[in-house]
């Protein structure tokens, strides 16, 4: 069965810098993380873990023999899926803004303590989700054939981009300031994605201004934090895999919704 | 330009029990909604502030003469924006988990104090944004013309329903337990429409059953809620509203985005 299933050529775990982490998170834990090493929703989920120095056991789930465990807690058996006392959590910024509650002496703290900018950083962890990752596939998956140009696509794209960096305070150099907080990790792992567009897109073209500065500023600082690094595995792993999504024939629930003009399902 | 909008026939004010709360809230007060008398999302934040008992000034916006006010707040003018310390906020959602943040000795609390609880209120409020409103929309704006049938339509709808009753504590009333919470009055606006079926769509045909009669529960005591009950004006002057979906010639974002297969915009 496995084998038929056209995305099951999948290398098996994390490589690189990821590898070490994999390593040193594999020991018995009470919490649990089932994750998938590609995954970027489960990156983001690594990345709070990690910055806040949470112990936890890392559990590589191979989507076509998905293991008895992850199923008994989450039916769909998709990763991220959080094993807390017991009992499972899914949905990346639900559980990212668990871990934000359920650790409050574990710092840094990631969710600003007044709760108008609190608020603000909530509308704007939507607006990764809801608005760049959903423009970010519709350029990922462009075909020659579709109705759109790719730079109508590529334009979008960098259009929410722009709107994001607009958003941010204005030294920075992360979204809050001179601290990270959870806006940075939330987008963080399509950040260092972006090298998919110089591969197979023609590239991200990024005009000059400002606003792209301060984009340029953002991105830094983030691609060179340790829990990035630590969590990413050898680019030459990953091209296989985002080469499906570049030629629209990849098979995930987002690369499906993507196809049918749907945000991130 | 107003009166050639194929929606400017909107009826300018709330009628019944909500005139009344209108009424009540016209005095000035540094913390304003801005409103639509009709509007389901503007319905949630309303509900949070009348249980919370938090002052605030009503605002009815004309959407075709947006006030200036609300332009320089909010330059897209949507409602609900919330004005608070002279700064906006907007995102439905994000305004209710930010009036329990900010008011944290208004009662009754909304959210679950413990993290794990809260995590899961969480998923299930992003649950009926992201799930159950695209199918009542699909259901709602289906045509005899579609591709897909009604009862397809209706059944999808049902079975979002459906879901989300299997999550409830088993005795309720409410979602959460004997206590009214936030992911009651997240959903209440789209429960306490749930006529528009009957009236336009051959009805919800309900099948029965016990879950069924554990939805049939929650909704009877969310439809009886004082705060609900406050916020809900004369069926009369929905209707011609309501009419324009049925006949999928809304011209709202969120008809636009069912229109084209999506979620809410």
């Amino acid at each position: 069965m496995a084998q038929d299933h056209p995305d099951s050529q999948l290398f098996p775990h994390a490589t690189g810098a990821a590898a070490q982490m994999v390593k040193e998170h594999e020991k018995e834990e009470p919490l649990k993380l089932y994750s998938g090493w590609f995954c970027p929703f489960v990156q983001r989920v690594l990345l709070v873990l990690l910055e806040k120095n949470i112990p936890f056991q890392y559990i590589e789930v191979n989507p076509y023999h998905k293991p008895e465990s992850l199923l008994k807690l989450n039916p769909r058996g998709l990763v991220p899926t959080l094993q807390y006392d017991n009992k499972p959590l899914y949905e990346s910024t639900v559980i990212c803004e668990f871990l934000e509650d359920a650790y409050p002496s574990a710092s840094p703290h990631l969710l600003p303590s007044d709760p108008y900018t609190r608020a603000q950083t909530r509308i704007w962890i939507d607006f990764v989700t809801s608005r760049i990752i959903p423009a970010f596939h519709r350029f990922l998956q462009h075909q020659s054939t579709s109705s759109t140009s790719i730079d109508t696509v590529r334009s979008d794209f960098l259009d929410t981009l722009k709107r994001f960096t607009e958003a941010m305070d204005p030294t920075g150099p992360y979204f809050l300031g001179g601290e990270v907080s959870l806006i940075d990790l939330i987008m963080a792992p399509w950040a260092v994605r972006l090298w998919v567009f110089d591969h197979f897109k023609g590239g991200l073209k990024i005009p000059r201004g400002e606003v792209w500065d301060r984009w340029g500023k953002w991105l830094s600082a983030v691609e060179q934090r340790k829990s990035v690094v630590e969590t990413t595995s050898e680019t030459k792993h990953y091209l296989p895999i985002y080469q499906r999504y570049a030629d629209d024939t990849a098979q995930s629930e987002l690369a499906k919704a993507t196809r049918e003009g749907k945000g991130v399902p």
